[in-house]
């Protein structure tokens, strides 16, 4: 495809004004936003309204009079149309990490008996370590098995089966409503890890018999760096389930200070401590990028869009590259891996020549479509600069091979 | 004390400079710092550039560039002189909430066979609460006694002692030279909640043998509201200790994507998931506000400013009140309690002339002092206007007896 086609397609495309809604660096092709989302334009005046008139002004009257105590189920509640679940089960809190934790243990203790979390090998490591840290403090053992094999090494043994939706690397998703429904005949609860998936792709959470699921508020939902996260809660378990990472925000009436524990109703259990009202600020300024916008719209583009770059690598850079993420884009989510034996060395050169995507060990070069701001013209531009740097070598400069902190 | 010899005592005050360091509503006397201190005037600024210049300008690649990987440590090694720890003890991280359950559920791990958990009645609620929920989780026991009941409570079962160092009610303090010694004597460990004490009163975490701490970033460390927590763990015990909520932030190798967890080294393996980079910036300017202060200066003003005010309140408002906190100023933090039947209204009614505290049920309204920002003029006129607000009757209005959701 030539640009020209390409630009034409950007014009037609229905999400082409969602591209305003955010700041992107002049000569930049950002093809990160699976790692980081890029700024909401709405984000610093929201972060410069909640520190200066709202903490500056009001201080500590704005809990009341800015209703930050509702932040985190109001802030939660523009998720429900992005991932398919209602308001009331859904929740900003910690990070991904922690609400985990918070979740398998909740799983673990409303399963008792049962011993066994079941997980996938290679599932993003955070969700490995923290299965096994929560097995070594419950005395549970973690099953990781291959991803298919998970429905399989279910058992009566399983009290809770906890994998990321799509594969952080390949992209490769998995059928939710199948493994809901795995999971549920053997009498276990199924944990889905979101964080690649919210705001990627059609997700209907309820209508596929989800159970419980977290997810990252930096990714696709443009929260800004180190965003709070969400927690979902079907609201068929909420009275059933208790949280074990009691808190006082948690608590059916935080403010009467007493000694003894009573859940808050629903999902107010879940939350723990006193959330950050700054980075909620953030948040909602990223979910607030999807006002408007239909998922079906946003899935289409997004698979129209690494379908497109695909096929403008396969096409301009040849056997040197080899894609490592499922061919048919229904069966990905929104980002692919292109494997090269030099993949860090090309990814530095690229992002040199304002091409951003990331690395992943041993070779895949990861490049992540967000339909809301990425353009088909990028698409073309960006599958051009690889083929040039691989084409002249450009990458083999040893400044391209020394390694960075964070990869 | 005059409304002139008190402004006598701010202008000969050491700390006096360090009030321009925060932006202060006119008209307002603030007195609640102890529940969310006051906006430091940096704190806009750091959040414009964190999120203008570096989210939106250099996107992912502020995790080296910016060296946001970097900041949980860097940003906790400002807290080092505030509470008298090695910078290498200290991480900022979650919620104090978080933090509590992640320290308590380390100090269980590592006393295997010890069922209980001793903590006081009273004490913070979410303290309380996140006991309870590790107690549930791990089968053991929350054995809750009377302050002064603490070291006598002491036994081969208990596995922590878990205790807020200054009363959030009464602002009494524990010994905890004496608590630590007398832990470590039953082979316990001693995990201490500072936040009513951080950035209040001189503390001296290394030399008086303290094991285990965390605090809260918004109360007097300035931090913006629900600003991440700290963690304090001696350095003689970091490798001994294993985090249980392990997470990739928490890794040795977190870029290094691999199945199994490596603990990073020393403090680093009690990261559990990615902290939010905006928090932090928020946070780092809160403690800026401590550049330059002697610990020493500050708990002699913060004695002084909190003298006064009982002084000038006792005498004013007579036997209407009550002061129900120590009332030797070195005896107690930096806020006090003065009870009243009529606390709700009355606080109400204050807060309606400008003069901001809280209420804590039954009847105590609590006034914080925060050397950092608070003036001896400050102190005459708050009693006056109570003063004045019990003499009239001005409290006794419908509007001022209608209870908020956060009080």
């Amino acid at each position: 495809m030539d640009i020209d086609e390409a630009r034409a397609l950007d014009l037609s495309s229905p999400l082409a004004f969602a591209r305003e809604r955010f700041r992107l660096p002049d000569g930049v092709i950002y093809l990160d936003g699976n790692s980081l989302g890029a700024l909401p334009k709405a984000a610093p005046q929201k972060l410069e309204e909640t520190a200066e008139r709202q903490w500056g002004e009001d201080l500590i009257a704005s809990w009341n009079k800015h209703g930050w105590i509702d932040w985190p189920t109001r802030v939660a509640a523009k998720l429900a149309p992005i991932v398919g679940a209602k308001p009331n089960e859904l929740l900003i809190a910690d990070s991904t990490s922690i609400c985990l934790f918070k979740l398998l243990a909740t799983a673990a203790q409303a399963r008792p008996g049962r011993k066994t979390i079941l997980t996938q090998r290679r599932n993003f490591p955070t969700d490995l370590y923290v299965a096994q840290g929560l097995a070594d403090l419950l005395g549970l053992h973690v099953k990781a098995v291959e991803p298919d094999k998970i429905q399989s090494a279910l058992d009566e043994d399983t009290a809770v089966v906890t994998l990321t939706h799509v594969d952080y690397r390949s992209a490769a998703f998995y059928d939710m409503r199948a493994i809901n429904e795995a999971a549920h005949a053997a009498s276990a609860l199924m944990l889905w890890d979101l964080s690649h998936s919210a705001g990627a792709i059609e997700l209907d959470l309820d209508g596929t018999g989800c159970d419980l699921a977290v997810g990252c508020g930096y990714k696709y939902l443009n929260g800004g760096p180190g965003a709070p996260a969400f927690i979902f809660v079907a609201e068929r378990l909420q009275d059933e389930l208790a949280n074990p990472l009691r808190g006082w925000m948690g608590h059916a009436e935080p403010f009467a200070f007493v000694d003894d524990y009573s859940p808050g109703e629903g999902i107010m259990k879940f939350l723990t401590g006193t959330p950050s009202i700054l980075a909620l600020a953030a948040l909602e300024a990223g979910l607030n990028t999807f006002d408007g916008i239909s998922m079906a719209d946003l899935q289409a583009k997004s698979r129209k869009l690494s379908d497109l770059f695909v096929s403008e690598v396969e096409m301009r850079c040849g056997a040197e590259v080899r894609l490592a993420s499922p061919r048919d884009p229904a069966r990905r989510g929104s980002h692919v891996v292109i494997a090269h034996l030099e993949g860090y060395a090309v990814m530095q050169a690229l992002v040199a020549r304002g091409v951003i995507g990331d690395f992943r060990a041993p070779d895949l070069m990861r490049f992540g479509f967000c339909p809301l701001y990425n353009r088909f013209e990028e698409m073309v531009q960006a599958a051009k600069i690889l083929a040039d740097i691989l084409g002249t070598g450009e990458w083999d400069q040893p400044r391209f091979h020394r390694r960075s902190k964070v990869t």
